[in-house]
């Protein structure tokens, strides 16, 4: 792993893949044959990507109850105790409609509402993301949301969904579920089909054509973030433990090959013994070929000059993930300005997160922590502002309103107001 | 006026210039072009696109001073307090970071932090809108943002931009302002230039030029909403003014030929009132023709059987004004689940809250407040999880995470959690 010095152009973005021209096109096409051909086409699309036959677009109830004899019981546990961390932490983000009152008799305030329905997008591919179910759908459940749909893409070979899916959305109770991915499943979601009703909200991960999908229904429905590849920066000073710092940096080079590991150390002995570590790990691990390539490319150990400028190289990062594994982690709290997650001390490894503790595991990646959030309760709720004026509270302001809205030449706004006056 | 049977196909979308093809291309380039030549291209698309030449782009503290003296004395009292008005409601919305303990020792909370840096951009034209200014800002510097940066196009003969805009800007907050519009400038804001260090978050409103370049830019920068044609639902029974119905249809009609103004009521009566009413209003109003047109293309009275129809037509539309002017409107106020800012009782014409009052006139529009919020003092922070696991807690659900993250096939995460319980 390299060891570099950390200066002011030290960053983690990597180029996002955001599709080639006719990647777009595909995905218009497709988006504009679901709009037309409805379940049909969904379902052709469903035979060419996907290499399924489908009869009905739907999950069956019985197949959700099979689906939970196919794990086992210690793992139904454990999701339904991680399912219970993660909707007990966000219901701590729930927050209240308010109104305030004023002398003069008026009322103004804010009105929080769930949105009507939310479509949830579950990648398929090598492996099942059950934890991916629950931090989608428990926000959504817990902000007050109706209607939950959850579409991913059914199995070449067994035609279904993975089984700690479907027990995973059962938990979080999502019961609203299709056998359909890609950009086809973003085009049903946003505009409906004689099977699937049109959500106000998707949202998800996925591949580029489910990005692109994404995109272009845009502002006909709204959508949580892009999501770029994952990282993770890890600030320790000489108290940190190689073995653990190095473990960490791995589980988050396993992901992918564009997910980025970094450290950042005023220690260079630290440095020193984690690049050690993470070669002598990395050939043990199952997903050797990914971490490694992830490592090589995009991980680095940036050592500075003192601690101070530790914590302002990972502002600059702005990480999806921070480590902070000091002598004192808390104390530097205050000064972490961006950063999705902030894992603390030596017993926060950021697994805790991933699957267990109760936050979100979706998180602003690739520099987006600047001005972006985990998700959250707010991400399934709106405001609507509420103004109540008086009579005399319309009286004593009446006026100054009319001659503002002349300031910008809108005469039919000043008289909207002196109507009332006369 | 129309008076037409509401239904539940009732809709105030209309269909949003996404812009062309080739108004895409001259986007992409123009931002092209700004991230190569910075300053010097972004000032000769400013002589190409504005007809100004420009020495320097930043507005001088003179400029602002001298805006002071262009405006009477009267206006500048008003726009304070509106001002004053607008921060008290935006500083209710503040929320705290937060941060629960666990008797296992274990904390976990969530930190608030407001953006570095965000971009106002301002439409030039034909009026100057200061409030637009105001509404921008003061929820950015109530966020606690340090930076504020405005763009406007200066106006062609006065090679400046418009006083009561400088004079909003400075009441506000903002400092840092500069001569330019379009998409140069929004590419300016994104990726920065010599003189324009770049943003986080790009806000406002502006023509299809800057939509289109908005965007381009998302993702490496946020921005707002992409806003759309404005919209009035008015909600009355028989107990409505129909001459106030009437005028406050037409506030709404006078910004734009796309913007749409709707009454919603089950008296017959009260619509056959009204739409003589707006006739009547529409011959003395300057903006006669842009009036009309929206009137006569966008605008519509739907009579209803009952009032918890009209109700239900209401949140069909999610409009982003909505008045309701009935005997006891606070009553409905909870049945409402779809609408920007709610104006309750007929002492709260909508311009109350364009200028005035406090509330963001920031709204979503065209549907979209189904899912969206007015601007407020959130889209200037972000949130950041805090996850503190003690030892034990550790001990106690380590293996549990560790089972969870080989389910996923997620080796290395399972091994970052045992290495610290050996």
């Amino acid at each position: 792993m390299k060891i570099l010095q950390a200066n002011e152009q030290t960053s983690i973005k990597r180029s996002v893949d955001n599709g080639t021209e006719e990647q777009r096109k595909i995905v218009q096409k497709i988006i504009e044959d679901v709009r037309k051909g409805g379940d049909d086409a969904v379902k052709s699309y469903t035979e060419k990507f996907d290499g399924v036959q489908l009869q009905e677009l739907k999950v069956k109830n019985e197949e959700i109850a099979e689906a939970y004899g196919q794990l086992d019981d210690s793992t139904i546990t454990i999701l339904q105790e991680a399912a219970e961390n993660i909707r007990s932490f966000h219901e701590k983000q729930l927050r209240p409609s308010w109104m305030t009152t004023e002398e003069n008799g008026s009322m103004l305030g804010q009105k929080v509402t769930p949105l009507d329905s939310v479509g949830l997008y579950v990648p398929g591919g090598k492996a099942a993301y059950p934890s991916s179910v629950l931090m989608n759908v428990i926000p959504a459940k817990v902000a007050g949301v109706k209607r939950i749909v959850i579409t991913s893409p059914p199995d070449k070979h067994t035609c279904k969904i993975p089984p700690a899916v479907l027990v995973a959305a059962d938990i979080a109770g999502a019961k609203e579920i299709y056998k359909v991915g890609g950009a086809q499943a973003i085009a049903a979601l946003a505009y409906g089909t004689q099977s699937i009703a049109p959500v106000d909200k998707i949202t998800g991960p996925g591949n580029v054509y489910v990005a692109l999908a994404k995109r272009e229904v845009f502002g006909d429905v709204a959508i949580d973030m892009i999501a770029g590849p994952s990282e993770i920066a890890i600030l320790a000073d000489e108290s940190a433990i190689a073995e653990e710092v190095a473990a960490d940096l791995l589980s988050q080079a396993e992901h992918d090959e564009m997910a980025s590991s970094v450290l950042v150390t005023p220690s260079r002995t630290v440095a020193e013994k984690v690049a050690e570590e993470v070669q002598r790990q990395l050939k043990t691990l199952p997903k050797h070929e990914i971490a490694s390539q992830s490592i090589e490319n995009f991980g680095a150990i940036y050592v500075t000059e003192t601690i101070e400028e530790a914590v302002e190289t990972v502002n600059n990062l702005a990480p999806e993930h921070l480590e902070i594994l000091t002598k004192n982690p808390m104390s530097l709290l205050g000064q972490i300005r961006h950063a999705g997650a902030i894992f603390i001390g030596r017993y926060s490894p950021e697994p805790v997160g991933d699957y267990f503790a109760g936050p979100n595991h979706v998180l602003p990646t690739n520099g987006t922590a600047r001005f972006s959030s985990p998700l959250n309760v707010d991400d399934f709720q709106k405001k609507s502002s509420i103004l109540y004026y008086s009579e005399n509270a319309l009286k004593d302001n009446g006026e100054k309103i009319a001659a503002f809205a002349r300031l910008e030449g809108l005469e039919a706004h000043a008289r909207s107001i002196e109507t009332r006056l006369k």
